[in-house]
């Protein structure tokens, strides 16, 4: 365990200040909402309809994205798994608690995790009555000190970490086994609350159960809210669908993942539709971050961003954001900046529940958004790829101290000065503006400074190994 | 004039012959619904919300698509303005009727047009009683003998050519008045049937004074059924969008002028609706070619497909589509293949209007697609650069013969073998499966051989100059 005092720097503060404000002028019309969170794994900004495939039918996701919220500038805390995981739970940078490295994720013979003293959404949310149920992939310390049940979370059934580890020696050779997958070539096992059930997990009919376990749970449910984190393996490559999806999309195997967990999201709309409590539940659907593109056909697809997973270019970073709340939310496309560390402040002032005091957070509220009563507060966005700042975005104009393409195409290239690109005119980064705006340019500088100069990194988690 | 006997060609003879077997069947049920195809230059297959773009606010076009259908896979006939214009109205590869060459398009000292003796929609739906209009971008011939008025337009109202045509000597350096353009730096002249009625044309209004065009046109009919052509001057460079669309979108003034274009559509849409009309009515929506990516932030985006304007990459070709008949087209997304020369004979097929008896037409009939009763019966798609065949598209793969990058940004690269592409797999053209689909694309090799070996070109109207 690794105690430590945060300390309160002025960000926080400011947050917490307004959090608190927020939560007493709404105590009188406090909402205590079902949650679910749904997040993919790799997929891609344009790999929806409703963000523009040609090809990938998500009739499901399009449903939420008329009846609901399309983001378009939605971003998570990390190009990778693991950070970005903590990111979302914490609504803190993977920075400050230590979840980034130059190990980029956890693997099987990691010994770190998720801190016990950072406090997650379901801490959060059981505080004030919720019960709680974290469904797929953890990706936040496989060791029973860290497991999801450790954080929050009444029950846990799933695969701990990436569905691309425990690989059988000698099962394929080189990646030929990610072209036409087993199940029994990677050995990973399936979870149930702290116990193995299942080893290696049968990844064929993985999107099926994790939907399955989320729908009996949802039906169990009956005085208290309920918050389900349901976080699929898929589309990480090896890809897997069930039989009844498998050769079924024009996308190929990719496709018929795709359209599987569209099934999946419409299982869930459904079982709250028929249980009558689809206006009592909010219902978010994101991804960890963007395709792995060096996995070709098997990969997603940005869309018109560029590059994708590992790179803070916008592919890496930017993601389709649903968020469905029939008769609060109203349908609407939101233009203004969100992110994952976003969702535990903004639920912290629906339902009430208490931020963590002396922690940092770097999530904003959103519920003004979301209920089309102001804008997003949020007009910063910080691009950490492993432990450095790489780019920082500011109202339309984001700045590249550093860049990289995706993960395993290259080195870092240093940029001095930085490029400037304009996102909200440019949102493929072609056009390097920084000798138009050189005073935006200097702001966000002194921005990224300032950040910098605040940041009290945590213990870094991801390079301790069990044999250490 | 040039009279040509074009002759019957096999696949010709087919389609006619498809096409009075339809028209049979229907007879009894046949349908004369008011007709509007909204056209616009140069806009990318990305450009709008619809279609994945974050930032530009179409809320009219979103409509079209939520209550009609939109189509993913649909193409123009070339790539670019001219050719592509001649495709849509006769139904013909532009090489057939002649207006394509080596000079792309048509320029303000072009002798040649749109020959007499071709049949276009409009002369098609005046014999079934519609009356009908053009407005817009005409490019098919300037000279009295080729104005809209000649080919089956009642009125014709608009810039017969492209809008940065006519530079006035001396106005500007270079590109420098593309990037903040005045209406006066391009002598382009305003038409009103057949006499230029301001000159030069105030493109600042340009897309306002169309709609009210259209929305006028529109109220004054009373029996007849109606076809309106719009064919919008942007968003081609240089770009123009009236005060009260200036500045106001987050994408710069290229937003600005799709902003005014989906006011537009909301005008025609709201205009329907008040006149009690719109069940009575198919509104189309496309645009020419995509992209001019040499234009920097004024050209547009191409989402995920892969370069622009001149190009017979996908993202020269491809283009938004939308088809409106409330009642009647039901909503969806439709992956099959269209193209816009598909329009004349499915409007012949509803109609029961004649198709031309001496012309080979390269469209089919997608009216079963519209009404849900089937799929589209198109397979293939031609990409034409010029007078040469580049690539051809047979279910999901394309073979580029030829490729080229976009309008003035290289020279031609021969293929032997050809490239290979799975578009419903990879839309963005990354991965050459050539190696592993040898039966299918010998099978591409040979419809393209017996493709070229029955086309007999028409009369090259674009060397023809004035001073010839």
């Amino acid at each position: 365990m690794f105690k430590k005092n945060h300390g309160c720097r002025s960000a926080g503060v400011l947050i917490l200040f307004l959090g608190l404000l927020w939560v007493q002028e709404l105590s009188a019309s406090t909402l205590r909402p079902n949650v679910v969170i749904i997040f993919c794994d790799d997929l891609g900004y344009g790999d929806l309809a409703c963000y523009g495939h040609p090809t990938i039918r998500t009739p499901n996701l399009d449903r939420m994205a008329r009846e609901g919220q399309r983001w378009t500038s939605f971003y998570v805390g990390a190009s990778v798994c693991t950070p970005s995981r903590a990111a979302l739970l914490t609504g803190r940078l993977p920075i400050r608690n230590g979840m980034c490295g130059n190990r980029r994720v956890l693997f099987p013979d990691s010994a770190g995790g998720l801190p016990a003293e950072e406090w997650t959404i379901a801490e959060m949310l059981r505080q004030v009555g919720y019960k709680t149920s974290c469904v797929g992939k953890w990706h936040l310390g496989h060791l029973p000190q860290y497991l999801p049940t450790t954080q929050g979370f009444d029950h846990y059934f799933g695969i701990p970490y990436s569905n691309d580890m425990d690989r059988v020696a000698g099962a394929f050779q080189g990646r030929d086994g990610f072209w036409d997958p087993k199940s029994e070539y990677w050995d990973v096992p399936l979870l149930r609350d702290t116990q193995v059930v299942e080893r290696p997990a049968n990844q064929n009919t993985i999107t099926r159960r994790y939907t399955e376990e989320v729908v009996r749970f949802i039906k169990s449910q009956s005085e208290s809210p309920f918050f389900v984190y349901l976080a699929h393996s898929m589309p990480h490559v090896p890809l897997f669908a069930s039989a009844r999806f498998r050769g079924q999309s024009l996308r190929g195997l990719y496709g018929d993942v795709i359209e599987e967990i569209d099934w999946s999201v419409g299982q869930i709309l459904d079982t709250l539709d028929r249980q009558g409590i689809s206006e009592d539940t909010l219902v978010m659907f994101t991804s960890d971050n963007g395709p792995w593109l060096v996995f070709d056909q098997h990969g997603g697809s940005a869309g018109l961003l560029r590059e994708g997973k590992g790179s803070t270019w916008e592919g890496g970073m930017r993601e389709p954001a649903l968020f469905w709340w029939p008769g609060t939310i109203r349908p609407s496309i939101v233009r203004g900046l969100g992110t994952t560390m976003d969702i535990m402040p903004s639920l912290a002032a629906i339902t009430g529940a208490t931020l963590p005091a002396d922690h940092v957070l770097d999530g904003v509220d959103l519920s003004a958004a979301w209920f089309q009563s102001g804008p997003s507060p949020r007009d910063t966005v910080y691009y950490y790829r492993q432990r450095r700042l790489y780019a920082v975005r500011k109202g339309p104009f984001k700045a590249h101290f550093v860049t990289q393409p995706a993960y395993q195409r290259g080195g870092p290239v240093e940029h001095d000065p930085p490029l400037l690109f304009h996102l909200e005119h440019d949102p493929s980064e072609r056009f390097n503006v920084a000798d138009e705006y050189p005073d935006e340019l200097a702001e966000i500088q002194s921005v990224a400074k300032m950040h910098l100069a605040n940041m009290e990194p945590g213990d870094p988690q991801l390079e301790k190994r069990i044999q250490d």
